[in-house]
């Protein structure tokens, strides 16, 4: 696996594997990989020629009291998971790489995201389009991978590259979960042992939803009054942040389950801001890929 | 030369050229071609293997009280020339082929756009920005053609293009005149016979700043308002919009003009707005490419 971790480079690498007419598959992540991450990359790996993947803490996407600073960080060891997983080159730009100098040009997105995360963690997007724009065209992909435990982000690059005609296919893959529910994330070193725990609850939240759903329970209000409470009820070191039921990448109110939604949340822990989400076929079935 | 009106035909007809490793330059147009389109595809031409042109009258970059409707439109004309010109596709897409939905994802500058023609035409950068990104995904070109006689659209090209890490080489090429001076421009159909006489001025205006600099005249200052009152003793149909003269560029404010500046002016008539400039390198001599 080639390490590289100049833009120029990245460019000229790419370009002899464009060159040699490989299918790029392309995996984003900021590091400190897990088998999400993992599992993404592995995807990438079967679906096409050359498997690029990236790792960039962006500090745009990170409001000014979030976690940026301690953000997990384990070069050494990503780079040998990366490369059990098959990636062929991994981009490891220093932020000077990526914004040699402020921005000029602004990504903004009406919808999709002031909802959800969105409302919590203002710009937090804005920098997402940007970074992933930049390494859209620094790697140009053919396919890239997302884990749907951002399903926001998800919705979110599905308009980035639908309205702006990107000649890349957007694939979503199922969160990895641990054994008892949890999906897996780098911020979960960042919990204590009570708190990992309590985390559980927010799956269990969910699949209650789903349980709901599944036993005929249409009206969103329901659902997430439902799924609120029992959190609460499980809650001591968490808070929620929000539970919210939502159309699915459209990310807008509804007022029926009949249609694909996001039943998502997100629960503050002292050191540790967790999400989760199921999306639902308009039956009430679970959907594990989007693309 | 091949004619192209979706998107997704446009998509397919440039994943054969890169199929067989032809170089794609292009040169994006809103129709209505002078000397001055054709002088680009002509460039463009001698550059590369293929060349691609559009013709779109983006709606997103005119405002509400400006001239989308009566922009001047000529689509047999255009393709013969196109033709003569060296193009070997022409894309020309309705406008819901590039718009078949309200646009989500929003594009913007930080400078650069608030300065010149941005001033009188606030959300026209935007709307550049926006066609443009998805041209360039549409047409994934390795060489862009611009006239510099929008010398603030190359300016926010070059901003697009670096910031974005787009895998695009800027050309901005001369200014395409009449014989007495008048930039080439589409909406000189619109002026009347004694509006036509007068519009030179805005080119002689321009003309006397670069006599004044080869005169050793430093002060951007003293050249703006000496412009200025020649523009203002000559024009009585047209009306200034604005002399500036700034950093290029980044289209800053300047206290000398010992660095490469612009000089640009815009000129309301009844039924047009022209506009024209000259870029000067710091020994204050016209520069005619810029890449």
């Amino acid at each position: 696996m080639k390490i590289v971790r100049t833009v120029d480079e990245m460019k000229r690498t790419v370009a002899v594997y464009r060159d040699q007419k490989k299918q790029i598959g392309f995996v984003p992540t900021m590091g400190f990989l897990h088998e999400g991450h993992l599992s993404l990359m592995k995807e990438a790996n079967k679906e096409n020629d050359i498997v690029a993947a990236s790792i960039f803490i962006n500090p745009l996407q990170f409001g000014p009291n979030e976690d940026y600073e301690r953000y997990p960080r384990d070069e050494t060891a990503d780079a040998r998971a990366a490369e059990n997983a098959g990636v062929d080159v991994l981009f490891i730009p220093d932020p000077t790489e990526i914004y040699p100098a402020p921005m000029q040009i602004q990504l903004g997105i009406k919808g999709r995201a002031d909802v959800l995360c969105g409302r919590s963690r203002p710009g937090h997007f804005e920098g997402v389009l940007t970074v992933l724009t930049k390494l859209f065209h620094i790697t140009s992909p053919d396919k890239v991978y997302f884990g749907l435990k951002d399903a926001q982000q998800v919705a979110v690059v599905d308009a980035l590259i639908n309205d702006l005609n990107f000649p890349i296919e957007l694939v979503g893959l199922p969160t990895v979960r641990e054994s008892d529910g949890l999906a897996k994330s780098s911020r979960n070193v960042n919990l204590s042992e009570h708190e990992r725990h309590e985390a559980i609850w927010l799956y269990k939240g969910l699949a209650f939803g789903q349980k709901l759903i599944h036993d005929g329970e249409q009206t969103p209000n329901e659902i997430v009054q439902n799924v609120t409470e029992l959190l609460n009820q499980n809650l001591s070191a968490g808070k929620i942040d929000y539970i919210e039921l939502l159309s699915y990448p459209s990310l807008e109110p509804v007022s029926s389950v009949n249609q694909r939604v996001i039943l998502a949340g997100a629960v503050y822990f002292a050191k540790a801001r967790l999400i989760d989400n199921l999306i639902f076929d308009q039956d009430g079935e679970v959907i594990n890929r989007v693309n």
